[in-house]
């Protein structure tokens, strides 16, 4: 054990999880015994987490940050069953469905399993978005939840938020963005996501992704306290009265370097991150599209290409983290940790295996 | 942010967390950025976890450690309603129930909650324990588990498992036990908890309360493979075929900082930590008595104690983190970090502050 020690970032093409910024480190290595789930023993770290709110209620554009409800999760899988688990909650109907594009996280084929709701997908465009027509020809009187995403895992796509939110608000249903990979992205861009841009009940965006903090730290996001007050469940021992959370015991690091982070680089130092990656995403699809390789126009910081399963074989075994789409693209996500050195350094590799 | 400092563990005798163990602290600090919740990417923290499961399985008696199954989990809720979540899946019946004592952690009720499986609270005996009787009576064809507690959260107390589980055997049904606090207690003790003891399917032990690592790192171990085989979804995207885990990312920190206090520990440093806490919990127990406050007798280093709510109000003004039972005790759980001397000043206080 003495002797283990986490690999470099140097080869992680295939994570959306990144190194973390320095300040959070530092702050999370001072709350490695501290559980935010039970505030009233903890209290520092449940006021830090209180802050946490307010920023990802501020890079959400939330109408009223300083008193928007949420928490910080493990991740955006908590995050998004916590969001399907209160739409359940909230539905009138005993036999409840979630319409999600075929693009969504495989995290709501869990929340799904876990709390018994039908989860209905439908296909996406040619361009990877959730068809809007497709959604609505979805949603039935038993529908609780559309789904969109804000920055899908296989190809950074944004489907069109404000049409899905229509379609939701129409059917009297609730709305959902999953942003857990996009949320520190798209700030940056002229995308419509966020609370400003949609009627969205609920997003989701993690701090330990482009948002820099350290691992485990996810964000939900609500707009309205009912949310939260759907997913209470009493507490007796803790000195506090309930627990919306999904999990008890919680960690006080990822919440004390989400604060870190999010204060170092909200906004300025998200942009600057958010400009480096797109170039490199942009630089590497250009190198994979000289080579004659099918590539998806990375529109935010990840590049799919389909390069033949021999060479993804080779770069892995070479000590590249890739992973692969559902359609076997190889996939590289952009995120601060990956350097244009290090692009460059793997289109060699893939020069060199690819001929062997 | 800056200033931000994690409060001092001195006057916290509420939690059932604590200062982990320096190794622990340390391993955690390399890993701040790892994810185990995907092994293919992170090889060295999912190599950690293997060696986690088979330390707490070996803690836990499993008939075959090196291949037990199971993982590091956020906490004690994670993990049982996990064990929920098995066992719903397991069952034959489409309305499962499951059948746990009223001093199982409020973490079952949000198990039931969330799975959308019947929860069927039964009386505990006059010392806090499971009645078996009263168990067999709840139990019927649409059992999936039956839940027993080794160490409960308000009185530390040890239900008779060995009983509990041929009610389960019996019934065609299974059988878990959160040993969450009490697992790294248990094996210095004559009690019957763990898989050598019973035919126990499931069982949660936290590495992050008596078990000295950092927070939060729960534990979840099965008896048998088909367990974690019910609770996996499909990963797309991940280079591993899929994940059985609640949440998705996990935890790096938890899992290392569980390995360093387990290897340091297991079994010596446990057997000295537990003496420790006893002789704390007995000494505590028998000040209260003498200044005429009812005592629940301590069988596990846990007091509770009828102290009167103005006092109890006093403690925590005075900066004590101390809680209450549902019957108003208040509850002192001695844990590595409460030092006698601690101890001594809180009674202090408590005459000065209940003669005001």
């Amino acid at each position: 054990m003495q002797e283990a020690a986490p690999q470099s970032f140097d080869r992680v093409l295939s994570s959306m999880c990144t190194k973390p910024h320095p300040a959070a480190r530092e702050a999370a290595q001072r709350f490695l015994s501290a559980n935010p789930g039970d505030p009233a023993t903890y209290g520092t770290v449940a006021e830090l987490e209180e802050r946490a709110v307010e920023l990802l209620a501020t890079v959400t554009d939330h109408p009223d940050p300083e008193t928007a409800p949420g928490y910080v999760a493990s991740g955006g899988t908590e995050a998004n069953v916590q969001a399907v688990r209160a739409a359940r909650n909230l539905a009138a109907t005993a036999d409840p469905n979630v319409v999600a594009p075929t693009s969504a996280h495989f995290s709501f084929t869990k929340a799904a399993e876990v709390l018994g709701v039908e989860l209905r997908t439908v296909p996406v465009d040619d361009d990877y978005r959730a068809d809007p027509a497709a959604v609505a020809a979805a949603v039935d009187d038993d529908t609780a939840l559309v789904v969109g995403v804000a920055g899908t895992t296989e190809y950074g796509r944004v489907d069109p938020i404000p049409e899905l939110a229509a379609i939701a608000e129409e059917a009297g249903t609730r709305m959902h963005v999953d942003a857990a990979w996009g949320g520190f992205v798209l700030p940056f861009t002229d995308r419509d996501w966020s609370f400003a841009d949609a009627t969205v009940d609920t997003l989701t965006l993690d701090p330990h992704k482009f948002g820099q903090g350290v691992v485990p730290a996810g964000g939900l996001v609500a707009r309205e306290r009912e949310t939260l007050d759907a997913l209470a469940v009493e507490t007796p021992y803790l000195e506090t009265p309930s627990q919306a959370t999904l999990t008890g015991t919680r960690s006080g690091a990822g919440v004390a370097g989400a604060v870190a982070a999010m204060e170092a680089l909200w906004p300025d130092g998200y942009r600057k991150a958010v400009d480096t990656a797109q170039a490199n995403a942009d630089w590497l699809a250009a190198a994979l599209a000289d080579r004659g390789y099918d590539v998806v126009e990375p529109k935010l910081p990840l590049v799919a290409a389909a390069v033949p399963d021999d060479a993804f074989d080779a770069l892995r075994e070479a000590g590249w983290r890739v992973s692969r789409t559902a359609a076997d693209e190889l996939r590289v996500v952009c995120m601060p940790h990956v350097t244009r050195g290090a692009l460059r350094e793997f289109v060699r590799d893939l020069d060199r295996l690819a001929d062997d």
